[in-house]
């Protein structure tokens, strides 16, 4: 059994990080830390765990508080991994950040959108970006994830083939994705009362978004060169789910992508390209680690329309982590991650 | 006081249209038919409408039914209107058409996409397309009025100062819009349930919706050129609203948008541009006829996105149906549609 | 036109406060009280009034600010109108609270429920309980009116007539109630999360609910003598709304309760008795002042079962307070209370 | 391996069932039967099971379809599994069927309720009734398992404690229960539309719901002597769930109902007893073959308020049919069952 350690599990990527690795029959939770909880049971902050974890959150500034651990897994907001990251790797420990700390590679870009200082610019460079698909092997001997955002992987899952074949033009790469609520996480915020964000839809942050740079790094590297990518995002009342709808204007358009995706993707236990026509609906992923895709191409055009859709907690945040700490552990990658989605 | 005949009324068009003008201090509900509810109160059919309206449903083959009418509405599904219009015009009515039968110019194009032969093809080139913003003084001295569709009501509007101006590249155009589930109207259909369609998103009829050549027709009519435009409708857990995302690229990155877009819609009493940098909610249009439109510009590049929210059965059908009224009989525009939203 | 100032207009009785009285045509609004949004337009924090109010929120330690008013309505939290109400009415103003100031008689009660001192126990006496249907004369003559709760709307409203008339046991009174989100405020609060909210239903307070001892002192008053009452309320995945179920043993089984509910609220212009058998949803009174009920009786019993339902911000706050108003001003009960509910 | 046949899963408890079984340790689904579906894919059917079934729709009808089995589960629609029940007993297969034919012991009042006549009265008297947490014996032992209804779950779980222990007055018994619209299953029916049911709550079958028979049924059998028994459904806008509030008044209030509770249900994997003074949110049963439950004492009275939840579709069909299946398997009683709810 692997022993995980699990800073500041009290928001939605903590809870989801919890109920995976509890039922997880290779891995151990041997603590879990939280300043505002420390002291109270888990189960009382999560009543969905009663009956299943016994742990009490300790305090992170406690005395050898992952002391036991093989790993730890960061669910806190951003900026707090980084200060926690060269202490636990000096430790011995390997690290898997669920926010944002080590995604994007430039240190000065990060702080710009980011709106604060590193704490540990020397070791963003080490820091292997969490997207399996694409980084399979690196992660694996990685001391430093850097898991990558709901939205990213949404669009990049999406777009994967497509770039690394150069088969978009560079200055077309659209995405106009919704998320359900969740995204914005647990703080107590009045657009996201049920009594605002349900019956209704709006866009947000069109004029930035802070995943619009780690989207356009990581489209740029599978590409081999900059691409530009506009990115309006849109929160829609439910509580899980991304569907990002992707665009882009095709160098080649007589390509077959069905058959490229199909190719693309056909190792890969976690990525699903629906046949030719097809529609994914969210909730058919929900609560899973699957990202389910499907191709289109417009009639009468040179563009190309693909659907991508993820649960934003699993894949896009703890489902993703688990995955990659299956590859960090040499374990099936698959491993405690085989939920299948509630019908209805 | 007018004297209005609804055709059909008892979907979803059907009833916003009563709750509209039931209300409206200048018009009389004269008759309303139902093949299926002949004989059947409308307020046991519509519980909301219990003391506010005591019509009967009568039926539509009825001798008469619409003699005293000075306009009749039609609220059916499509295909239904094209089969009275001739009389009823023959009688000396007008004719105001909420679904599709008038709406596109080029009959065989509309019987390709609509599946079925158009049963007054003569009619077609006569009928005034009922975008008051576009064509409001064609509008008052039509005989038939081509009420415009949801997606078509809200993605014109985002994208008719742009291209009346020749702003936007004509092979640039491009919408990703959702959509509440009352946009499906008030069939029994098992991926509307509120088990299926809660708790999920997604795209449908990407190969192809009807919507598209309708909205295609409008704004190549707009540019005076071709245009070409793609349309990505998904369907959202709500019951009303529509909020419509449209990307183009810029002829002239320099010109002033906001600057333009609020000299387009000083006058128009249902177009409200918001101050640059806004996000128009859904909620804020719901149950009025109101278009609320923010404007972007992505940094970095020559793109525009435009935010377009309605609520997909007032602004986007019946409301829209009384505002052609009104400006058919003469009245203040606004009349019976100053409704303001619900909040929260 | 009637000048009414509003205190405290930035919660969800405020604003729809403000739509009902935005449109009132005998209301003027002359001024909107705010410590946090002095300042700042109204329409800038609710975007649904955008173009229908220029008012600007005065701050409500400012010189003279109701000086021009005939009435002031409170819209604040708990707490706030007893500290204004001494001074207002010294200077000739009348209030009326949409908050629980003023609705217990037993201050002593009041303050044990409210936890906090009573600022001027002298008016309680005077306040007038503003369930019009119980109190109208009283009402009109009133220089203070005590709004009624959400909840003790709908429970009332659905006893009255049984308790009025001696029909009910008085130990046998039970209510099991379900609320819309929008009942627990527009506070940043987590469980009201869409996040958290959606997708479920949780009783709460069944230790004890404010509005219990505001429905027993109703209902025992109506009784002529004191009743017992069990009150349990629900949360559930919805804005607007109350769905209120009453359980009583009846004295005499014999008494046809239909005719007898029918007759009670025959003359009431928001109080509708649906047909035997019927059963009113929520969404048919949203948006407007009406209650619904329905009677059952199940069969082989003496209980009888009725359904009582409202918008809890509505009828079951500021649609009343307008009600209230209308009747403290001698216009006719319903005006600016006409809307019809969306359908869907 | 147990071989497993499912009869009729085209809806959502066969689609429940379904999620269970694939991932069951010792459980293969050896065929699965729909009239409508034969011959297509079970994974086209319901898209969240793609990549996990193989399975391919039977003809119900077709030779020796269930051959290979060892128990066969019903899922279909009420009057169906009585059908098949005497071929299947008599090929020595065991049946449990999730509908509603062998519920009701009185076959003339079963009937009554379902109006229709039964097709194997003489089986009816077999049946065991498939509550483990009164019939766990039975059960094992079981050729034919009458899986409780949902509510009727939710009701006596919550119920039994009390009654088997003589503390609830025999005619104070009552419930009012919410369900979420997948309690009215995957036929398309317009008052189920998400344009309907959503931001609405309604009670329904006020005048007598087939499931309080069942449940006066099992209460009486519990109590060892006839009860009265009240029951109010309502249909909130959720997809999963059910949260039954309970009504009794007691015999002697004077003894420990936390405790009664607790000791009561101790060793039970699938019910847990909060805390005093909880309220169980129905997400924290999401998706999981848990009951939870709370006791309140309404201060000041002689009655008590339990509060019950469950899913619907867990603990409420499938799910407690998959732990009768293990039981009737001696196998864990928990196997498959282990899931963990959703939060958020």
């Amino acid at each position: 059994m692997v022993k995980v350690g699990i800073i500041g599990g009290t928001g939605y990527t903590g809870s989801e990080l919890l109920r995976l690795l509890v039922r997880h029959p290779r891995v151990t939770v041997a603590a879990i830390t939280s300043r505002a909880e420390a002291g109270h049971s888990v189960a009382s902050l999560f009543p969905s765990l009663r009956g299943r974890c016994d742990l009490v959150f300790s305090d992170p500034e406690g005395e050898g508080v992952f002391a036991d651990c093989d790993v730890v897994m960061s669910a806190t907001p951003n900026g707090i991994a980084m200060t926690h990251a060269p202490r636990l790797l000096a430790r011995g420990l390997r690290l898997i950040d669920i926010a944002a700390d080590f995604r994007i590679r430039d240190v000065a870009l990060w702080e710009q959108w980011y709106g604060m200082k590193h704490a540990c610019p020397e070791l963003v460079a080490e820091a292997v970006y969490g997207l399996p698909e694409q980084n399979r092997e690196a992660i694996a001997k990685a001391r430093l994830v850097a898991n990558p955002g709901c939205y990213p992987t949404a669009v990049q899952l999406g777009f994967l083939p497509l770039v690394e074949n150069g088969l978009a033009e560079p200055s077309s790469l659209m995405a106009s994705a919704v998320s359900g609520t969740s995204g914005a996480g647990r703080a107590a915020h009045v657009p996201m009362l049920l009594s605002e964000a349900s019956e209704s839809v709006r866009a947000y942050a069109v004029g930035g978004h802070r995943h619009q740079p780690e989207i356009a790094q990581g489209l740029s590297r599978a590409a081999g060169r900059p691409v530009e990518f506009v990115f309006v995002p849109h929160v829609v009342p439910m509580i899980r789910g991304i569907h990002a709808t992707l665009y882009a204007r095709l160098t080649d358009p007589s390509v077959d992508l069905q058959a490229l995706y199909e190719a693309r993707y056909r190792d890969e236990p976690f990525v699903d390209v629906l046949p030719a026509g097809g529609h994914p609906d969210t909730r058919t992923v929900r609560g899973t680690n699957l990202c389910r895709i499907a191709i289109h191409r417009p009639k009468g055009t040179d563009k190309v329309v693909i659907l991508s859709t993820i649960d934003n907690l699993t894949k896009g945040a703890s489902g993703q982590a688990v995955q990659n700490l299956n590859l960090m552990c040499g374990f099936d990658e698959t491993e405690g991650l085989c939920d299948i989605a509630l019908f209805p």
